[in-house]
């Protein structure tokens, strides 16, 4: 039984698969999102304060109207030469299955913190708004893998927490100001197969008592691996990454 | 095929349970961390950055040495009078498998930023900087339903970003100075039961197409639940959280 569960368990997180246009045509019933999210309330979290609430976007003119705003963005980053290989965003408007993630970051009271306003504060609060995002993203890859398990491919448009952006969106869906829009969850049948993408080896990913020399990453690789590979790792099938 | 993936999902996210202490004697097989972090590896990540390595730490010596850090930061946290009910990491020392977490929080340059020291960057780096801890939040829960599909309890202690801590690991473990501390995974069989944590309900959860404001907790409501209810929802079975 616990062995059986490990391999669906495998078998999903494998199966999980990055793709961002979807089958425009597809209406994801609203079981599914109820499945997605039946397994996402079930995360742990920080204090078990679960920082979380998830809004279900259904409506067209609402997919339009948060797909116009990313365009924005899309294109100040642009302007600002940033030389970021942004995502095309116009899939968003057609995402059968699109879900806002909103966290409550008033939370970080509840962690311990000083609430003095000193050095040491700063480094608490910070410490405790880090735990809330990870407690977030923990409940979210719950409803990523769900998603994956019910076939579908997933998106996940992370931590948009650009001001401007969720200035636009709170008044839209009704999110009051003390609340963060973190997240985007998108999913549905994709419109072509996905390709696989680049992982590093378990051997790269595990270090035995002490972490092994050999992982570590120069400064110069690190900026080898943005200038060469970054492009290819995020949009090449794993056989095109060398 | 797949509606059975999703139900033994579902068990394993349901069936995940915290504990703090663990059977002493239990030696974790080597298969195991493996399997655990097979699935880690398969996380997705911004820009497919993967910035995770993990450190499966054996040695008593270690599990020892890391226990009393944490034992120092609770007794300073004790006397700053913070409040808040820190667990007893007591249990970090018997612990049968335990897992350092490290994130390379340098890939922030992976994403669109400005490096230029202007405030706009600022707001930049932060939002990557949110990227990749949800990121390394997405692989670890990965990994804690992982070993809760084999059927172990599972601790998460999460994002112990505190300076003081993580340049007493670093050298310890032989992690670089670059490279960040975030978190330690803990599992084993439990010592004793795990108690039934309280979840909210799905409805409370979920938001059809705009945020439903019951679901809003007011400043007052917050102030109530860290006074009232927060050392419940931490450490009693949901039965007795009112």
């Amino acid at each position: 039984m616990q062995n059986s569960n490990y391999q669906a368990l495998l078998d999903v997180a494998m199966s999980r698969s990055t793709n961002r246009a979807f089958q425009p045509d597809y209406v994801v019933p609203d079981e599914h999102f109820e499945q997605i999210l039946e397994v996402a309330r079930h995360a742990p979290s920080g204090a078990n304060s679960q920082p979380w609430h998830y809004i279900v976007v259904r409506e067209q003119a609402m997919k339009d109207a948060l797909t116009d705003c990313f365009k924005v963005e899309q294109r100040k980053r642009a302007k600002l030469k940033m030389r970021f290989p942004t995502p095309n965003y116009e899939g968003l408007r057609t995402a059968p299955g699109l879900i806002v993630v909103v966290a409550d970051l008033r939370f970080t009271r509840a962690f311990p913190v000083l609430n003095d306003g000193s050095e040491l504060d700063r480094m608490y609060q910070q410490n405790a708004e880090r735990i809330l995002l990870q407690s977030v993203a923990a409940s979210v890859m719950s409803a990523h893998l769900a998603a994956a398990s019910l076939g579908y491919a997933v998106w996940w448009v992370t931590a948009i927490g650009q001001e401007a952006i969720q200035d636009q969106f709170r008044p839209m869906l009704g999110v009051p100001e003390e609340l963060s829009i973190i997240d985007l969850m998108v999913f549905g049948p994709p419109l072509k197969p996905s390709y696989n993408r680049f992982k590093r080896e378990l051997s790269d990913v595990l270090n035995w008592d002490r972490f092994d020399p050999s992982h570590f990453m120069s400064e110069g690789d690190l900026a080898e691996w943005i200038k060469t590979r970054r492009h290819k790792v995020m949009y090449k099938d794993e056989k095109n990454v060398d």
